[in-house]
């Protein structure tokens, strides 16, 4: 059964809004960072992963964003150009913004930290004026990541954005990707959570993420409650992140749905999560079942896990089945 | 026809939140301010003069605010309370903020204007946290300001009540006032003005006030069309004020409703908002057609516009009740 | 002895820069301001009151300044130039700031407080560019007051204009005026105030303010430590004051003076200061001993005290004379 | 002659006070930044490549600054250590601040530039409560980099830790070191560089930085007449580089001194300043002549502008003498 009515005749199947930066990952790993003594560069940030995910899947992909008028921001457009996402609507900064920065520490593969730089980031300074309804109008799926809503005006871009989705018929998902660090506050936070999440179809979070936006509701918790209240606004399905545990998938016709893993040479954590959420995208896109999907989504993590890099990394749909052949042939098991 | 349903078994009547300040009214007018040299202090603040006015008119009401930690502050908490005003949702502020103040100045009758203090004001610093659910909980109608939006932290705070209004079944109102200074930009106004209409039963805004929550959609406005456009989310009254054309309100069986005006032997045009919201809203609340309603806001409007203060004048019921029956005798014709 | 080398050859007496706000005084007095209804308008600032007291003594008076570009600036400039103050250098905010504003409450003689209203005031963004050269060039003595040094750019343009006043050989009269609000830390405070008084003639404090001066110094602090380290720099007179118990001159031949002073039916105690000062330089410039000096500055304050205003209530010298002689036949007792 | 009267019984020969960042080098050079793929990380900021430099050419250091509390900061405390620095006077950030960062680009040896990363940087947080006076007590030698009085709290400290090298003694060096993000104005960068430079025994900058400072002066402006208007406050040499023209150094006695140059194999131009700056402080302080210093800074800039990197490549005075002969015997000539 097929869960997400996509709408027809449109150009682009995905297109993702919010955050661009610059991953720098220790080239010396296994030790604290600073021991590090060279990093390489990659193009960061969730809702990119997912895009170069879903382009590498073999989707027609655009993204709506912003980058620093700088050689990191020139850097990017042309990474995500390579990969054959559209970049109409990739907007450069004119305010001296720099670009984010992500420096990894990888002390072992369980053992993983992020080092960010997000003061003044030219990917939250996304103005309303700045988003093409066209190119919102002619995608069938779009992407908003939590991250975007952090701060003015990349926050009302992207409310402007879920409104055009609306008009134009696009299904939205909303990929939590909390991170503390640029929210004020835990209530703010909760707030403009909850206002986007009413507005989605597909809503894919942790646990603590749905936990951080029903801070404000009283009684018990727990993954029916928190999938009920998103099926009375408009959601379709919702995901339940539990770690290590596997994930739970909840459909408005009261079904839940879970699927196994697949076993991995672990280097770092990192990417995990974005090119499951590429992995699963793209499964209910082509009308697979929600545990089809969910499959696909752990395998194509499973080899960006064992990789030195996020987005690079992003495995192709052939590489992603022949991941899944030679696992269940024992090819492939957990470090 | 009554066309608010109101909930039953609620202890307040209206309940308003957002901002409180004082107003200071040159004495000596009909010149430049600069030629004013006395003042006279008075509790200001659009929804807090709407509450000022419903108490007046007999209801029970409750108002939700925060208020400077000094003697400005305190006046404002005293006059609400000898106003019958339930104050136990007025919170003070601790970090040194001050009373919002508007200085007006009145060269004639039709030649208005204020000067404003709207740095770092305690009635944009109520926090989530100090809105008070069961103060929600007990209240047929919430009434909410555009300006209680304009920042952080009352925004959130007036979202989260809102959440709690539904929750709890209150009707809601939203007065648009809009004032430019403290918003950042046009754009982020309609944002979160689109954002807080979208869950409300009755919008009251002027013309200009419409346009500017429409600023991103395309082809011609008028009037119907906006009100269309809200009785596709939840509303069910919406009125547009059109200066001294008069108001037109809208309902959603598409019907629309206009009423005659009253003459007045007018001193400013301050305030005549605010008692024409507290008379409509009085006249919903009782059940009367929308005309009556319209009518004895009207006339709230012309007794407020004949007096000195804004909030210090808004009227009884039978004061209303009286002026309108001498308008009717012909014993009270225009300046 | 003469203290005080003027330049000669100068067209104007004195020129002050900083602070120009407005008092709003409780009209209404002996009472918690709750309960003041009305206000009067004033000119205040202590800058802008020394100011104002030296144009009534007769001296030739000019002042460096910022106002807002509304009601309350227009009226700030017009007074000074009622009062005979070249306001050459007065500019105009365009940046939408406001003026700042002092509600006074006099609640007794002995218990009156200030209620300041000093966000994103006019006079604290007075810039370098602002400052004309030629204006510093042509008095015979600058006053600057602490309070100016709290924010950039008005830091930055006080300390442009002790360049000039040093190149053009005027005196520099260092009033410490020291306010709590608008600073960021007691340190930030130290180290700019302490720049400032290396480079005057004249410094005039309370022994509170010197000892916030002195935060980062060792060892035992006594007035005549405190008059010796700035006569190493700069200064030929430290005025340090004790409130009650009197104030303390000292010159740089080592001398210390003191001088009675004057009953007065006392009002309110703001005021006294900027009188005293105003009193104290008039002495100092017509070539009086600094007793003298003294004795007519506690004069000019005693009148001031026993007024409803401040810079309105700045007398003449030949009201300070009157009132010296009418204390002295004993027809003046304090309240 | 010797110009620079140390005093005596000092412990540490220099410490330096201000930037502590850390410099990411393109690995691939010659090329734009977009090309670069990996990055090595070293320690730098201007005083603290100059404080590795003298504590290479053996002299007792120390350093006054603050890191961020991540792998960046513990990066920076324990590389100054392994140079022998003292670095009990530098603090750890408790706020959430980060470490500037300065990624190299170099597109040829002539065509170098900078992207920098300065929001939120710790070093610009240092507080005056931070600064041990103990350790300025101990030190021969200050050495203050003109960014550290970009901005507050870290503006204040450099003034306090002036007043303590004054009190204990301690001759003065302003690196001028202007580097324009990171302040707010033109304006109000030279009052502050004045302020600094009043209190200063020797000033080292460029002719640009220079003007920047007489910005409010009129008049033919010249080295000479720089010079002389640093003699009437304190300062006993002033030395302003003319880039490739070379540097004039000029002294208290009128004497203007200059130096001939030493060819380099040049990879980059950065880092040449500053150990330019650690060779002639060397110099100076061994009792050296102007001139012979002079050319002791410029061999150990010619080393640095051969090498990849700043702070890691500062030579030792054994280094710097063999370079010397070297080029002297014609080994080495320019690339």
């Amino acid at each position: 059964m097929s869960y997400l009515q996509l709408p027809e005749g449109k150009e682009l199947d995905f297109v993702a809004i919010g955050r661009l930066c610059i991953d720098l990952n220790a080239n010396e790993i296994n030790r604290p960072m600073e021991e590090t003594m060279t990093f390489t560069k990659y193009v960061g940030g969730s809702p990119a992963n997912i895009c170069i995910g879903m382009s590498r899947l073999g989707m027609k992909t655009g993204f709506i964003g912003k980058v620093a008028n700088d050689q990191m921001g020139r850097f990017i457009v042309s990474y995500l150009e390579r990969n054959g996402i559209d970049t109409t609507n990739v907007v450069t900064d004119r305010t001296g913004a720099v670009t984010g920065l992500a420096f990894t520490e990888i002390k072992s593969p369980t053992d993983c930290s992020i080092l960010m730089y997000r003061e003044r980031v030219a990917d939250l300074l996304l103005e309303t004026g700045e988003v093409l309804e066209e190119v919102v109008a002619k995608t069938k799926v779009l992407l908003i990541s939590g991250t975007a809503l952090a701060k003015s005006p990349s926050r009302e871009a992207v409310f402007l954005t879920l409104d055009y989705a609306k008009k134009h018929g696009a299904k939205i998902i909303f990929d939590l990707d909390y991170r503390p660090y640029t929210w004020t506050s835990n209530e703010e936070t909760a707030i403009y959570y909850n206002l986007a999440a009413e507005k989605c179809d597909v809503i894919i979070g942790t646990r603590e993420e749905f936990d951080m936006m029903e801070q404000f509701e009283k009684g018990q918790r727990d993954d029916r409650t928190t999938a009920s209240k998103w099926f009375s606004y408009q959601a379709e399905i919702v995901i339940i992140k539990h770690g290590k545990e596997g994930s739970i998938a909840y459909t408005q016709d009261g079904e839940s749905h879970t699927a196994s893993s697949f076993p991995a040479k672990v280097i770092k954590t990192f990417g995990a999560g974005d090119s499951y959420a590429a992995g699963f995208i793209y499964g209910l896109m082509n009308g697979w079942t929600v545990e089809k999907s969910m499959e696909f989504g752990s395998a194509a993590a499973a080899i960006v896990v064992s990789s030195h890099s996020c987005s690079d990394a992003m495995p192709t749909a052939e590489q992603v089945r022949d991941y899944m052949v030679r696992c269940n042939n024992g090819e492939i098991v957990a470090s």
